[in-house]
């Protein structure tokens, strides 16, 4: 595969929108992005969430299109069109309703977080005190976003519930976007324990470039970032790894309270907390929008990563995890990987 | 005082209301009663309930007539008429929304339970297998209801949660439909420990005479049930203990799936596991409707209650508790009871 060939997949953004972005995606390349379309929006907001993006694809036909398949990203990038898939960072949307989680799926959300930050209904955030693991509702949402080809993201959620989540999930989860705690300890960076059974259940992670979770934060350098990813490889495996930027382009800093405060508190500073003042860090200079994305790559050969294994953390890996995760269940291509089902398509 | 100026408060009603209803509230001599607006209604579902009490209001105005003080419990007496408390079994109407609280208290919520049986966005329910007590936002909901004046109830949460309720609550908090576990060991009931702690916080618990809080069921006799009440007084003291029947008249047995299932779960015999079949288990003989109400005085008397003691426990406590918690946070009424604020009025 030349560069050219390459899947460049971004695990998880949530830019403020425009036809600039839209072109820098272009620019750079980028075959397929998850956005989050919910913070803390309840169903019939994040229904205005999904209208608005509607608009996009009707206004911008050239640069972006939806998708809810692997097919629908191979064939984005026939296109020269980046693919947009739709995820939520909080269950606010499915309410206390275990049936809009297929309601979701038919709109095209390919992804939703247990919970973001604080409890939930379902499993608890990675910053409560305590963490009882998933509750009775959680299971009966982990059972039915099974079912219908719902990926599980515990990004945000806490140790034990994660832990949960990836043992009564039948299907293999994802964390969209973070890092190692053994690389830089922050309450939403994963623990060893946590992302061995993430890889042994076939699951995903997402490295972050949101500066709060890198080691150094906006001063972070690539080469600590790629041998990061290294060492992860070593513990995970390397199939089980990709992107997920976190990239916030363009937000105002209303952006970052509203994530944190929501409607749950008025206290901003008390909220803030452990994370500091609401403010947008800035990003590391080597990866400030989607034109430099696929630079990452060559940070990743520098570490020694062959050029498959590249492929693979640059798109290929996400790719081949939504062809096992956005079917209902039982309907997953037999292939765990593109060079299999190439292989398998080809009759060898 | 004599029985016919006694007040007659229920701290706990969700019955399938109707003019025969309303008729025997009255014939009862009813003076008030908290009724249940929401089980797991959200914001619009619950205004859609006040909608329908606001025309049963304008259709039974010489029946029944909406309280939202103390007063009003008074005036209604007066008036012949019976006070109508509205109450929350769960969060659900405040969404994720702490400035929901205020605009509830606005239009006439006086009680709001912090979880029902599952885990909420505040606190954890009953017949969750894990109980990390109050979370990030219940901490803030419970200043804003103490802010207010809009009562934390307990009475489905779990054991943990409602300790820490009543410890982070600046005002006393109520358990409007229970009894002790000691009595009758089932999930719903309360442990000592939350009884004395409850107790000591000036808080108020409701005796409960749905069967499956009875000892003996719907076979509980009057006798077991006021020899229970004298030992919780020997326990709680009696000027914290109320009657909060739970009484579900004329309810269809969907409804006890309702409020079992809601809309977290499609699986109704596994959601029903430690409580049975859902169905309506027959009211003891001796409660059937409100026109027994006034009956439980004579079983309170024959296990040695002294008359003023049954006033108390048949409602005086209730409009005591009113007074101190309806209103706003430090304009709370100074008498501590009717007795000491008639004493007060009279300048004695």
């Amino acid at each position: 595969m030349t560069a050219g060939d390459r899947f460049l997949i971004d695990g998880l953004q949530y830019c403020n929108w425009s036809e600039k972005i839209f072109r820098e995606l272009r620019a750079g390349g980028i075959t397929a992005i998850h956005v989050t379309i919910c913070y803390h929006e309840n169903f019939r907001e994040t229904i205005a969430n999904i209208a608005q993006w509607n608009r996009w694809f009707q206004d911008f036909p050239d640069l972006i299109c939806p998708a809810r398949t692997a097919d629908d990203v191979r064939r984005a990038k026939r296109e020269g069109r980046t693919a947009v898939i739709f995820g939520f960072q909080n269950p606010a949307p499915i309410e206390d309703d275990l049936s809009l989680v297929e309601i979701w799926h038919q709109l095209g959300v390919r992804f939703m977080q247990l919970s973001y930050n604080n409890q939930s209904l379902l499993a608890t955030g990675c910053y409560e005190a305590e963490d009882p693991g998933i509750t009775r509702m959680g299971r009966e949402v982990i059972r039915e976003m099974n079912r219908v080809g719902l990926v599980i993201d515990m990004s945000h959620s806490a140790e034990r519930s994660t832990l949960e989540a990836i043992e009564l999930s039948s299907r293999p989860i994802a964390i969209t976007h973070a890092n190692p705690s053994s690389w830089h300890d922050v309450p939403r960076n994963k623990s060893d324990t946590v992302l061995k059974a993430l890889a042994g259940s076939g699951g995903m992670l997402g490295f972050s470039l949101y500066p709060l979770h890198l080691k150094g934060g906006s001063g972070c350098t690539i080469r600590s970032f790629c041998e990061m990813a290294a060492s992860t490889a070593e513990l995970m495996g390397v199939r089980h790894l990709g992107i997920g930027s976190d990239l916030c382009q363009d937000q105002p800093d209303s952006v970052v309270e509203w994530m944190r405060v929501g409607r749950w508190t008025r206290d901003t500073r008390g909220a803030a907390g452990p994370l500091g003042a609401a403010v947008f860090p800035p990003q590391p200079d080597w990866f400030r929008n989607n034109t430099q994305f696929a630079g990452i790559a060559d940070g990743l050969a520098e570490v020694g990563f062959s050029a498959s294994e590249i492929d693979g953390i640059m798109g290929g890996n996400w790719l081949d995890f939504f062809e096992r995760s956005f079917g209902a269940a039982g309907q997953e291509q037999p292939a765990q990987n593109p060079a299999a089902r190439r292989a398998a398509s080809k009759g060898v």
